[in-house]
């Protein structure tokens, strides 16, 4: 800590020290920033307020900066609200503070030996911009997996804020009644919500065994359970073979089943884009994620990664991983601004959390799953309890399952994931912090939870949980 | 954690090896509690089940055991509801497992070297039981101010069971449309609020200064604004000169304001029921609590105290504290249960995490207030921040409040409190986990939290108080 008040005292010194050293004694510096929303604009913006005397140029593809992607279901749910509510900034609000914010610019090569970023304009130019930092902050793209049919009208993917509004028109121009998702992941349960919502009838299908399968089956089939109650049709471990137009909407062939519908949405996970850094040279990491050290570096000391394109230390295996979060993106772009205006703070590891609400439950998780623990080398030992939304004899009370993993040989608490009407999404980072100090589950299981009645029972399910996995430890 | 697998699987052994050496080879060890609430009857119960040959009798005063003495004001707030519906385990449930419940035995005398415990019992009798180890969780009384009229009909405190039903008829028997409530605190809080929803006028009269003194200003205020814009009268920093019964009702007399009511609750706050142990020459520690080490024992080894009527030791500040709280008093009858049984297992200590609801808003806190950080010997510096409980564009979103306290010196964190419609109390114990592990503000700054747009902004209002709070530390 006395290190940071001390670098953070020191800053201006530092800045006007090896920064300007480094750019030939008073040349303005060129950050350029490849990407426009969570990681780049973060990293931007705050570069821009560290040292206004640096160049920043932002580089995006598309038409939109800087808005918060993960709102897009929850604005297709509501036909009201325009797609622009979910605007964080205006690119203009950027440019006002000095940033150029090229959008429509799309980056298609990096000449690490001129330090230029260049490529191709929307209306088909080319631009080439020189930079003496740059940052990789491309994001993720979903995947489409190569099926019969899924180029056709009708069937779409939710990434960018042009995907979102795309759906909406779609929604009420196609008059929309039916629905399939294909995929049962994060996004795809967010997006059955908001087609329920809308009350368009929603069927999921993916090829691989069960929803959500890193969650504990116990807890996996109480979401299974909510899905149905609400009329979803689920179809998991159903292979699809293709995509075909019908006289009014489209067909899923699936393994044993056809399914009728208005409009498909392709949900089964997104990848790293990360081809621009392939083709480069940079190193590259798990899931073809950019690699980057801890101050987020590639393997070219000049190029950053952050974001969705990069991968980050699992501060619970020590181990590089790939979890695209929005917290992440936001917290390392600014990490690389501090770090390109001279201020070498490194960033500690993630412990992915995560958590979304689908119908009327919370699901959380955070840490390891029993099988990622066994894959890293720990000898894992769970188990799931079920408790109370609120105390005993509150009225209003849910249940809640909390699945709870440790390490059989150290008692060090691994991972735990939630599920429940309400308390399950807050409560998920008492463990994520716990996880980040290394905490046995003895530890947590002491630890001093808030208590009143209408927010759980005495003992939180949380420390339920641990005492019941206490046992197992001990056995 | 080595060390606790290790004596787990040695359980049986060390308690047939040391407890049974220690009672002469073969007798029945007799475990004597006093007081049948929370601590008390964790540790009758978890003894038992432990070693179902130890003899364990409960001493309770009154006829109630085991209730949850914290639902009481929800309780009252809905007169469709027995007050039954708080006991969590009738007394005879506690009888079937062998367990002696002697309820309406008052205990009021220790012989420690006789090693007994004698008393009457409620028709006059008087009795006297031996114990090996004996626990005192005789719990905590209200403290009822010396102000004259605070002994006549229709002045109630609520503190047991007995104490809930009689404002329950009360309320319903003298049609109550008007209520005061003498103090401020959690429970003078929670009273206001069941009233309210009993429609019920609420006054609110304290001689101290301000509501929730402990809180920052900026977040009581918000409490205020709530119970003012609900119709509750405030009248803080009023002396009270005494209660007069009037033709209907009462009469409060408060310096420069007479305030009429059908009913007065007095909840000033709690006073440990430390006399028997007094009495015993046990140490007394802060607020006259009992003093208690790691394992529970007082000065006297063959003794235990427990619950609201002990003490414990600050994580924080590593000082012993009186913070009477259902979760460590139940937490500690399960320590002194084990430890009593052989099993010696040092309990750590508490952060002083506490939540309770008042009409709209969740209040809670951990860790300690700006004030107990400068008498602790730190050197605090302190932020509010106000964000928001769910994310950018995302409906029904409410403001959220949080404090946070920091040593200036060492950044380590100290304390929070927030306040909101929505995610106060769940988010708190996030705060709690980091307390008791010495987090600086900048490594809790950087935690891996939980985000969605349901639930929060991308940065959770928590990591938004620790970046604010960091720039304060660094300066």
């Amino acid at each position: 800590m006395n290190d940071f008040v001390l670098s953070s005292r020191k800053w201006r010194l530092t800045c006007l020290g090896i920064c300007q050293m480094q750019h030939e004694g008073g040349k303005t510096m060129d950050f350029v920033v490849i990407g426009g929303d969570a990681a780049g604009m973060s990293a931007a913006s705050r570069a821009k307020r560290n040292r206004p005397d640096i160049r920043v140029t932002v580089i995006e593809k598309t038409h939109d900066v800087s808005y918060s992607a993960c709102g897009m279901p929850y604005n297709i749910a509501d036909p009201s609200r325009p797609m622009e509510d979910l605007v964080v900034r205006e690119a203009d609000a950027f440019r006002k503070q000095g940033i150029a914010v090229w959008t429509g610019h799309q980056a298609t090569c990096i000449d690490r030996t001129a330090k230029t970023v260049s490529g191709r304009t929307s209306d088909g130019s080319s631009f080439s911009v020189s930079y003496d930092a740059l940052l990789i902050a491309t994001g993720a793209s979903p995947i489409v997996p190569d099926i019969p049919g899924l180029d056709l009208p009708g069937v779409m993917v939710l990434k960018h804020l042009e995907d979102g509004r795309r759906i909406k028109y779609f929604i009420r121009d196609a008059d929309v009644k039916r629905a399939v998702i294909v995929g049962m992941g994060y996004i795809a349960m967010e997006m059955c919500e908001a087609l329920c919502e809308r009350h368009i009838h929603v069927s999921m299908i993916k090829p691989g065994p069960g929803l959500l399968p890193w969650m504990d089956q116990q807890l996996s089939g109480v979401v299974q359970q909510e899905l149905e109650a609400r009329g979803v049709a689920l179809y998991p471990g159903v292979r699809i073979l293709g995509v075909e137009p019908v006289e009014k909407g489209l067909i899923v062939h699936g393994e044993g089943v056809d399914i009728e519908a208005d409009m498909i949405i392709v949900a089964v996970g997104v990848q790293p884009n990360s081809g621009i850094a392939v083709k480069a040279g940079l190193e590259i990491g798990p899931h073809q994620a950019i690699s980057t050290d801890d101050r987020l570096r590639t393997s070219d000391p000049h190029i950053y990664a952050a974001g969705d394109c990069a991968d980050a230390v699992h501060a619970v295996t020590g181990q590089r991983v790939w979890i695209p979060l929005a917290l992440r993106a936001n917290r390392a772009g600014w990490a690389v601004a501090d770090n390109v205006c001279g201020k070498p703070v490194p960033l500690p590891g993630i412990v992915g959390t995560a958590v979304f609400r689908v119908l009327g439950l919370e699901v959380a998780r955070t840490g390891l799953t029993v099988q990622e623990a066994e894959t890293a080398g720990f000898q894992p030992v769970s188990g799931v309890i079920q408790s109370r939304s609120r105390a005993h004899a509150h009225p209003g009370a849910s249940q809640i399952w909390v699945q709870m993993v440790a390490d059989q040989k150290s008692g060090r608490l691994l991972g735990a994931q939630m599920v429940g009407r309400e308390g399950a999404a807050h409560r998920i980072n008492a463990v994520a912090v716990a996880l980040h100090n290394r905490m046995t589950v003895e530890d947590f299981s002491r630890t001093d939870l808030a208590y009143a009645p209408p927010f759980g029972p005495v003992w939180d399910p949380l420390l339920t949980a641990a005492n019941q996995l206490l046992k197992k430890i001990a056995q």
